[in-house]
Parts: structure tokens; C-alpha cells; sequence
């Protein structure tokens, strides 16, 4: 296959960059659901159920789906076996969470008798929500557990990365979009003036923007083929050798 | 580098899947544009003047954008020299016409009093439109004229692609961002009814959809190694043995 030589050069200041603006979209999605939108609450007051779907959507299936992603790239010196059930376990936590954050929204809509599922942005979430579960299950039992046999996971592989980055991808996207529709919303009941600028306008925007970067850094570290980790092959040569397991 | 072997089978169904695709949202951003929000005008009417912002940026740099990016697997028999050029003239084409869009925009804007670039779908298509003018002429000088030198055009090459991709991926959430910008504000403004459904919803919602397969479509064919185009080796050879030029 690409034997590409591995070469770690530049690796490290790029996942630095990953986590820092990663951090940031955390922080400034925290910062737009509780301060600018008033906080969060149970069930008490609809508007404060809404703001755990943006908060949760972000960390689940954004800031924790890319850091699942890159587990690969960042642990590299564990042992394989142990890497992919970090992996499932990352992917895993995180689509369970996305299921939190969507009882939020459909609270809220039910709620405040809103339909639930008419927008360009619901359609794509769901979308992408049915991918990630469709995504985990299948790469369980591809490569976990029971796991196929080795030529099946090597041709299966390509696969597995391209639908789960397009996830990840389409996730991101329905981010965007959910965070634009909510803006205008705020706009229209003259909760903040999105056409003027300032504070919120500038969270809501620097919010979007920290999500591209995220996931461009993301999918520049993971296409890059010097950065991959070495393949089964050489853990095999680790095995013989006595050095693991 | 990555010699994976060339195999064929599946690659003209992806491309006609991907046409197929490509027009029908041609066709329903057209249908949008000229029937539901009432067609074009030059200038007597600002909203028909806006209607060509939509259409001109999807058919640029997403349809056009796409096809462009298509070209070495479409055309694949061809001489390199002249895939080049055909990929340099699509792409800027592309990119001029995206220009045209821009400025429908803008004459909308500061015929209705509304701030220029507010929003996050303008601050992301900002981006993209420079992007795209950057990658051109970045990709004019490296690989075309004058050219830089082999080895550099070799190393250069996994980032023409990977930069390009992610433009062409940034115009596509851009679009998306507008499409549900502009479906909640004619929602606001009482022209249509976002959240029953019904006929202009569903056309918004489809539209959004296409785009995104169609994307996606894209991006499975050309990050699939073994439908590369045989590489330059092969044509040095074909030269030596006096097949071309």
C-alpha cells in the first residue's frame, strides 16, 4: 500500500494548534449559551433547556469526535489494541452525549410548539447523528469486536476514515448552520442585534470561524501521510520481537 | 510515493452519480431563485437583483468548482499538459463568475440599507472567494507558467489539493449558511412558511441536500487512490516512446 516515510516533523505544533482552537470553541460556546443566552436549566424555562443543545452538539460531536479522530496521531507509542478501544470509547462517549443535546432542543420545541424537524439544519443533524451511530456499530464489529478477519479490516479501512471524516465534516456543518439560524432568531425577537455588530455578533461569528479552523487543522494532521502512525506490519515485527503484548 | 495500482471499476457510475447530482441542484437553485423568489432583474428591483447571488455562486464554486477539480479523473486520456490548462481555465472561470455573485449581492445590500458583512455565512464566504483567487494563482505559478521545478511542483502538489478541497468544501457550508440565511428572513417576512413545509421548503431543504451529496460524491472519487491518474513517470515514458507531442 502508501508506504509513505513517516515523518513527525511539524506534528506536535499542529495538535497544539488543534487544542488550543479547539479549547477556544468550547469556550466561546459556553460563553454565547451561558452568559449572552441566560444560562441553562432542567426544564423550568424553555429558552434555558434550548442552550444545552448548541453547548452539548459542540463538545460531543465536534471537540470530542475530532480529539477521537486524532487518537492515533497523539498516542502513536501505545499498542494498537489499546488505541482502537480508546478510539471506540472517545467515539462512543461522544455519540451518546449528542443524544443529550438533542432531548434538549426537542424539549424545547415541544415546549414551545415549534415543529421539529423542518429545517435544512435538523434534516442534515439527523443525518449525521444516524451516521455516527451507524459509523460506531460498524467499526466495532469491523475491528474490534469480534472484529473481521485481517484482509477484510485492511480493505474495510479506507472506508471506515472517509465516512467517519465526512461525518465528522457534516457535523461541523450542521454546527454552523444550527448556530446562523439561532442568531437570526435572537435577531428577529430582538434579543441582540446581529446586523450591528458587536459583543454577541462577535462571539457568534468567532464561534463559527473556530469551528472551521478546527476541523481544517484536524483534517490537514489526519490526510497527512507522513504523520500516519507505522502499520500492523511493524507491530507484528514489535510482537516477534517481544516488545508488546 | 503511494503507487497503489490503478483499478477503474466504479469510477463511471461515481461520475455519473455525481452529474446527475451536480444538476439536479443547478436545477432546484434555479427553481428557487426564478420561481419561488420571483426571478431576476438587473436592477429595478432589489430582491431580483439579490436572486442571482444563490444562483451564481452555486453554479461557480460549487458546480463548476467541482467539475473543475474532476478533471484529471474525467479526462484521464488526455495529454497532462492540456488537463492543466483545462483544470486552470474551469477553476478560474469558476472563480471570475463567483465575482458576479459577489457584487449582487452588494448591490442588494446598500440598495436596502443592510450592513455589508455582518454574518457568519459572509465572513466564511469572504474567505472562501479569497481562498479561491490565492489557490488560482498560487496553482498558475507552480504547476503551470511559468512552473517551478519538478521536485518543488511534486512536493507542492499534496498541498495544491488538499487547499483546494477544503475551498471547494468552504464554498459548499457557505452556501448552506446562505440557504438557511435567506429561507429564515423570507420566513420573517411572511413570503413563505419555513416551518409548515410545503412546496418552497422542501426545494430549500433538497437544495441544501444535493449540495451536500454532491460534495461528498466528490470527495470519495478523488481521495480514492486507485482512481489517480496514472503518474508522470508513465507519461515520460509515453513521451520516450513517442506517443505524445
Amino acid at each position: 500500500m502508501d508506504e509513505v516515510e513517516q515523518d513527525l516533523r511539524g506534528l506536535r505544533p499542529a495538535l497544539v494548534s488543534v487544542e488550543v482552537v479547539g479549547i477556544a470553541m468550547v469556550v466561546l460556546v459556553s460563553i454565547w449559551t451561558g452568559h449572552c443566552m441566560g444560562g441553562f436549566s432542567g426544564s423550568d424555562d424553555a429558552n434555558l433547556v434550548f442552550n444545552w443543545h448548541p453547548l452539548l452538539m459542540v463538545i460531543s460531536l465536534v471537540f470530542l469526535y475530532g480529539n477521537g479522530i486524532l487518537v492515533y496521531r497523539v498516542a502513536r507509542h501505545e499498542r494498537k489494541s489499546r488505541l482502537k478501544v480508546a478510539h471506540a470509547v472517545v467515539m462512543g462517549s461522544a455519540t451518546l452525549l449528542a443524544f443529550f443535546g438533542l432531548k434538549a432542543v426537542f424539549d424545547f420545541h415541544s415546549e414551545k410548539e415549534i415543529p421539529h424537524t423542518y429545517s435544512l439544519h435538523s434534516w442534515l443533524g439527523l443525518m449525521a447523528v444516524s451516521l455516527a451511530v451507524l459509523q460506531w456499530i460498524l467499526g466495532l464489529v469491523t475491528f474490534l469486536f469480534p472484529g473481521l478477519a485481517s484482509h477484510l479490516r485492511k480493505a474495510l479501512l479506507p472506508v471506515h476514515v472517509f465516512t467517519g471524516l465526512a461525518v465528522f465534516i457534516l457535523a461541523a456543518v450542521t454546527a454552523l448552520l444550527g448556530i446562523t439560524e439561532k442568531a437570526i432568531f435572537r435577531d428577529k425577537d430582538k434579543e441582540f442585534s446581529y446586523k450591528d455588530g458587536g459583543g454577541e455578533a462577535t462571539v457568534v461569528n468567532l464561534l463559527g470561524i473556530s469551528i472551521v479552523v478546527f476541523v481544517v487543522l484536524i483534517l490537514a494532521i489526519v490526510t497527512r501521510q507522513s504523520f500516519r502512525r507505522l502499520n500492523m506490519a511493524e507491530d507484528q515485527m514489535l510482537l516477534t520481537e517481544g516488545h508488546a503484548e
